[in-house]
């Protein structure tokens, strides 16, 4: 694998799930593999599962992994082509990517959306400048719209119930700050790919980009849409139509135990951080339906088996 | 030992003690237990001796570590039960440490006392929820009462002088500003239980709580407290019972040479940060009575006794 | 070599010049050098290629790395003697430096200057005490007046030329902000012991201290001075006589290509951070004269080179 932004960069999904599931079993098996390479994770916004899972996934392989906090640890950066740089920016994207890449084998880039402008997020400004100018494999760490080491992880922690072709359903949620679309744009893609019968509820006007959901059930329709669901993906997100407002306060969507009266097998799936009380309710989270720490240690496996199939053709 | 939380969780104190001088005299004699194993250390405050003995620590035996600033590199912490979570807390204390303790084998927590309300910093709740839901042993890195590897290493220092039953004292010098109790609390502790003659000398109104004090001599005339020390401990913390107050600049509580007069022998201690000029004379820290490096350094060898002791129960 | 904070702490340049261009050749060759060893690295500003590079080195020699963001991550600190420390500065450096020293082999230490007081920044009194007190090897990762590691990583790139006494300018260009005279400083005086012609050209009013140019040509006709170069140094700085002001936006002293017209062979150098379209165009840096991200990469070999020398003496 080349790079790591979206599941289209996955040449073959049924190897890349199985390398997981194996490195979960064995962890160190491979330990060999990123001696004497250099992994560097580079955040513009905060990070706690993705930060120490990544470079968890790292030290299992034996590489060495280098933090920075971007504009924190170093300087404010400008990832606008052609400007004069006579702000508050010291230094431009285009140098900041290539030095790095000429110091690590693989760059992680977290850069969340500023979402204001749609097309600006939408392009993916950031991390393709990373692509284009840090000249090494560049993995998502969460980008503008995608999250790709989040759904990786959400399907493992799905492949791991064994359950055959099972319902999935995911639902918005509540929340009060306006949150990116990245979690479940991504999860909508891999869940494409993936064998399963996929459904998406949410409040009208909270549609997601239509490329994402064009051969997806949409059931406005929250507690028809959960009945018999196996697996029940519960998120935030703001508007995409119009772009990152919040339409409603939506208390009446969060999920709750009464709500899964015909779902009774299913298990609740977040991304996390989850905000208890406004998007779950603490009686699912602390009880048995839960998977959201299952979701969170698989993180370490699917940055593992990521790493480990780029560290195959560097 | 399963966790490092006080004095009270070690099983066999003179044997952790000579782990730690064993592992002083040679630090990388035991590189190979700590393959695989990863520390995570989550600081909700400052720290520069505990963040970089603890790491150097860890790295003497071969473990791997992951630092994260809470609330700086992650998300900021809600730490109380059962609320909505509409503020600006973005994550549960309840995920963020189960998450951690996903991906690490140990886990090291410092959270100060916001010495607002004495229930609350007394419960300690913060480690304490570190300890239900991590899953993982928990190394206190200072918690809002109790400072453990700082006073193990002061208890290696004094032990280190080879002086029988020494005569120690702790006493209460001035600060600007409100401090915790913890690094006297854990030093009355400790002193507990070893074998030394102990003193603690304060102005009135900066008793400590009294389950840590009820079998220590209490001076309150700090010259009287000082004659024929050996070993002098000298910090500020803000008062107990009229909690986290600064009731006196206490000025002359300042300890100098001139006050030193019957104590010509004594060896002065302090934990670091230390303000000079405030707490204790530069003539003191400058010269040939000052073991306060010599606490820091021990610092190293204490967290990896203690790294070394939970290690093998792992 | 014992410390760098200068070229003048360089036994035997050329020797040092043959290690880092041998380690660029095979970076992993010395890798068991650094067992058992402890680099710490403390920020006073921020950092991208020095904190980056100068860990990359240190790993590629089998060494740890411990990173402090000074006043982020511990204390702010005290750098003035002798004062009643009650202000809201924490920790002395003299303690922070010893104790450090008692827990890394060798410390790197960057600290820019205030540009407010002449005598107090060309004093360096930072680094000075680090080196008073810390009682290990110091590395400078810029000081107040001089940048070592970039000077001789601008010496390794124009080494590699190959070109037989290169003519080497160093041209001021134009800022929004007051930089230091660090990187120029230290550039005249590696370029003074280096087999290369070397002139200065900038605005007048903008010399630098006499002592770094006593016998350097300066040349305040920046076209004349450009003429037949082979290696075109860029960079702004502050004024040293009317100390840290910005005299004149000096618009016209940015470099283009039109400017180039008698200088057609030139390669062009900068340390980054650069502003585009104020200190340099696009065009030069997007174009194939410049040499700046070999610069970069050159900052991991001088720092190896560097380290491994410190490391044979410990």
């Amino acid at each position: 694998m080349k790079q790591f932004i979206s599941v289209n960069d996955v040449p073959d999904l049924p190897l890349l799930l199985k390398t997981a599931l194996d490195l979960k079993a064995e962890p160190f098996a491979d330990k060999h593999l990123g001696e004497n390479k250099m992994l560097g994770l580079i955040f513009f916004n905060p990070s706690l599962r993705t930060r120490l899972s990544t470079q968890k996934a790292a030290v299992n392989l034996g590489m060495q992994v280098m933090v920075m906090n971007a504009g924190q640890d170093g300087w404010a950066l400008e990832t606008e082509d052609g400007v004069l740089m006579n702000g508050n920016k010291a230094e431009h994207i285009k140098e900041a990517a290539a030095v790095m890449g000429r110091y690590c084998d693989i760059l992680g880039v977290r850069s969340f959306p500023e979402l204001l402008d749609k097309e600006r997020d939408y392009s993916e400004h950031v991390i393709k400048q990373f692509i284009k100018y840090s000249g090494v494999p560049i993995i998502s760490l969460e980008s503008g719209t995608l999250h790709p080491l989040q759904s990786f992880a959400d399907l493992i922690t799905i492949t791991e119930s064994g359950i055959k072709k099972p319902k999935v359903v995911l639902t918005w949620a509540p929340h009060i700050r306006a949150l990116p679309q990245a979690v479940p744009n991504s999860f909508v893609q891999w869940m494409g790919v993936a064998d399963v019968d996929f459904t998406i509820t949410n409040p009208k006007g909270y549609e997601l980009e239509s490329s994402f959901t064009k051969n997806v059930k949409i059931e406005y329709d929250q507690e028809k849409a959960l009945e018999n669901a196996n697996f029940i993906y519960v998120k935030n997100w703001s508007a995409y139509n119009d772009y990152g407002k919040i339409l409603t306060d939506g208390k009446e969507w969060m999920l709750t135990e009464e709500k899964l009266k015909n779902a009774a097998k299913s298990k609740i799936m977040h991304c996390l951080p989850v905000r208890r009380g406004l998007e779950l309710s603490d009686e699912i989270l602390d009880g048995p339906r839960s998977l959201v720490l299952d979701q969170a240690e698989n993180r370490v496996f699917a940055a593992q088996a990521v790493l480990k199939s780029i560290l195959s053709i560097l």
